[in-house]
């Protein structure tokens, strides 16, 4: 199967999704040496769960399916172009390659915020919309010299 | 309670987490109006779930234990500043406030990647690290005219 085809899949989950009153029109498909690992689809509707992302619910799945955190050599296809919590959730899951079809531009057109959430993000705490408050406790300082530390940790 | 006394319990959160191995060291507390709605830690190692930050784990508690997707009005401590998964689930989730201990800064220090993927959501798709590719099928555009003149749909 070609990337257009994976994308094509990607597009018709988004449709059930939106149609199902499940979510919103999105969909994502995992696949790792030519073999589909995991679907999603949108589903903060129907969960209640604003990280029920197309993307998020496929990278989950997939994980649960193979039992590790990690999706090296594998590809993501997305109808549309990830938002910065599904990006973010791509590059912790170590994803290879991503695929979409559908730009931010369009999305936003339609009421979704993938592109203002883009520019918040590059802006400092203090800058943002939503307030962001620092209390440099030194307990959480010391979280990480006990990480540094641990002898028996694994890095993720 | 105050603010430091609900980052103090993040803290705690992260830091049993840690030592049971469970994840890495980072805790969250949602609030409002006085009241602790969820608590969340790190638990990417214990589940095999990349998205599973503290933040995010926090999040999908509260909105699981309210039955709702949007979290208005509420508050997130965090032991960490968010990274930008966390953050960008922060914003869809219509949370009012974050405040947060430790800066990335440290928890980079210590080997997490918040910073690099902070940079990285700034750039340009076809800069990023990641390779990202789109191919812009028409299919994909049409879900959002759909989505656009659905009757019956939940904007979130």
């Amino acid at each position: 199967m070609s990337d257009a085809d994976h994308l094509q899949r990607a597009i018709a989950l988004a449709r059930d999704s939106m149609r199902e009153n499940r979510g919103g029109p999105f969909g994502a498909v995992v696949v790792r040496d030519g073999v589909v690992i995991a679907e999603g689809a949108n589903s903060v509707l129907a969960t209640s769960d604003p990280t029920a992302h197309a993307e998020v619910v496929a990278i989950r799945d997939a994980c649960a399916r193979l039992g590790t955190f990690r999706l090296d050599g594998a590809t993501i296809y997305a109808s549309s172009e990830p938002c910065p919590m599904c990006l973010a959730a791509i590059y912790w899951s170590r994803l290879e390659r991503v695929v979409y079809a559908a730009a931010c531009d369009v999305a936003a057109s339609a009421g979704f915020d993938d592109t203002f959430f883009y520019d918040e993000l590059r802006l400092e705490p203090a800058s943002r919309r939503v307030p962001m408050r620092q209390d440099d406790l030194p307990d959480a300082r010391a979280l990480f010299e006990e990480w540094k530390r641990k002898p028996d940790k694994t890095p993720y």
